[in-house]
């Protein structure tokens, strides 16, 4: 009774989980990435977040250096049939069409209000560059996040017939929560505008904007009616991609990765320069080769090019000879988004 | 007795922390700021963090959005007789002069090497444009960050004859401290070359690369002898002065500050955009009038215009009906240097 009765003043005063046998929780660890298959792929990122972790072993690594990038359209979120932020322009031409009588007879503007994307893509760069001036500019910053947002509140991805905020891949977010339980900070570094993913990616990803790298336009400080505010200009300012990654990851981190991902040749230099660093480090390029869970595409798989997530064949042999985890959907993930059961 | 052994055996197992009572502790608070002279400017720093960080409070502000933004040159650091970066540019055209023969005959690096800054001076923007992309570009990042810690290494403040990395302002380093045990992130946000603040940042303030903002040229990432690289052009990429600063910290932060501190026009626009957040803001300005222990300049105080100080009377009526903090160094700061007693 009197062991009792300790017992029970100790634990009224500490907590219960002090008095929790130490060896029940060591038998029976959690899995960090339950939507994983157990595999190779699961395999290496277990073992390297491990090593790196292990306070004494010889390629640990301090906290404030455990960066992990990644990229965001087809790594962490679906990027078919077409890009979501092209979703979201082409939605946006059609809001301000009635603002812009004159598009009816310009292109781009005049395929994209028929609905037909392949002769308004024949315009090339040019087209593309003037449909995200004409949908992305001219507005404040503050102004713009909140399209973004509305605009995310009610389009639907054409396939699975949900927002695209759910057709995020579970097996990425179990990645990205089991690096920061690790200390890891991580970040999107990715093609898409870095304005488009902020006002979405702290609450779907537990990203904060202050860790999100992307493609940028110019803006410029300004006092409208007396107050601050910063104006979104018709004027290029980055493209975080290809060599524009690792730029762009010097200009906001500072530091080299110790852990990239990606999906395509936007991200090859990317895990190059990941690789490049001093100690080990860790590269993984995803493989969308599921069709019937999500879609299959890219050279790789002798598939056709689709340019956004061009995965060729050259550079699944890079990955191959450097050493990169590639991660098949259809064989290393148990599930794509969270709603698959 | 029974009451004493209950209380040993909670104590052996929760640590004697528990049973300490809490009011001695409240009784003798250790003070944040103890190089900080008791006043309205010391206070004014206290009573808003207090504010913003006590559960309840109608100001309270979640940790995720604690940001707090610093000016380097003349609000962390000493940029008086002149700026810290254009006395290393400086040096580095004396160490490069032997590669350069043609400098003895072209400005501004002619009368550079003859000591004579005033004639070098005289061209202008463009002449300073010359200086720092011959001593600051061509090598990759890697490179310029080693030179960069060696000069560091080597340089002494022509008066105080410390390193420059002493010459830092011990009650600035209080707040940065403080701000962090209150789960602020600390960022600099200065006009001076981003690649040049980072390599010592971390070690003098506890401010992580990632957490420097700053001027920069522009980078390419390139392969040399197989490795991946990041090489320095001779082509600015951004100014993060005056209306850049609210530039700056959108593009890497994506947030608005929660506290602006600076010390010059250069710094305005970055208070004032501070300030037009929705909530409670907090702005403050470093007035350089003590001669004695520093320097003390600008044109607030009826002193020569100094360009990188410029703290204009108008800066001054405007700190005044915004409402800003303005410290005074000579009347705030019980000491300036750590190494003054």
């Amino acid at each position: 009774m009197k062991m009792l009765r300790r017992i029970l003043l100790a634990t009224a005063i500490c907590g219960i989980a002090v008095l929790v046998p130490r060896r029940t929780i060591a038998q029976t660890p959690t899995d960090p990435l339950p939507s994983w298959n157990e595999g190779a792929a699961k395999k290496s990122i277990i073992d390297f977040v491990s090593k790196v972790t292990k306070a004494g072993d010889k390629n640990f690594v301090p906290v404030a250096e455990r960066i992990a990038t990644f990229d965001n359209d087809g790594t962490l979120w679906c990027e078919q049939p077409i890009p979501v932020q092209l979703h979201f322009a082409l939605d946006r031409v059609k809001a301000l069409a009635p603002q812009h009588p004159e598009w009816k007879e310009r292109e781009p503007f005049a395929s994209l209000l028929k609905g037909d994307l392949k002769t308004a893509a024949a315009g090339g760069d040019r087209a593309i560059l003037e449909l995200f001036i004409a949908t992305h500019t001219g507005m404040t910053t503050i102004e713009f996040e909140q399209i973004v947002k509305d605009w995310l509140a009610s389009a639907k991805h054409p396939k699975f017939e949900k927002p695209y905020t759910e057709c995020v891949y579970q097996p990425m977010l179990e990645v990205l929560a089991y690096l920061r339980a690790n200390g890891f900070k991580t970040y999107i570094v990715s093609g898409g505008g870095i304005e488009f993913m902020r006002p979405w990616a702290e609450q779907v990803y537990g990203i904060p904007p202050e860790q999100v790298i992307g493609s940028s336009i110019k803006t410029r400080f300004e006092m409208r009616d007396g107050k601050p505010v910063l104006v979104r200009l018709p004027e290029l300012n980055f493209i975080d991609d290809k060599g524009g990654k690792p730029v762009g990851i010097n200009q906001h981190i500072g530091r080299r990765p110790l852990m990239a991902f990606g999906n395509s040749d936007g991200d090859k230099q990317m895990l190059e320069y990941t690789q490049g660093g001093a100690a080990g480090r860790f590269m993984l390029l995803v493989l969308h080769d599921d069709a019937a869970r999500e879609y299959a595409y890219g050279p790789a798989l002798g598939l056709p090019d689709v340019k956004l997530g061009a995965f060729t064949p050259a550079l699944y042999e890079q990955a191959k000879t450097a050493g990169w985890t590639v991660v098949s959907m259809k064989n290393d993930w148990k599930r794509i988004f969270s709603s698959q059961k």
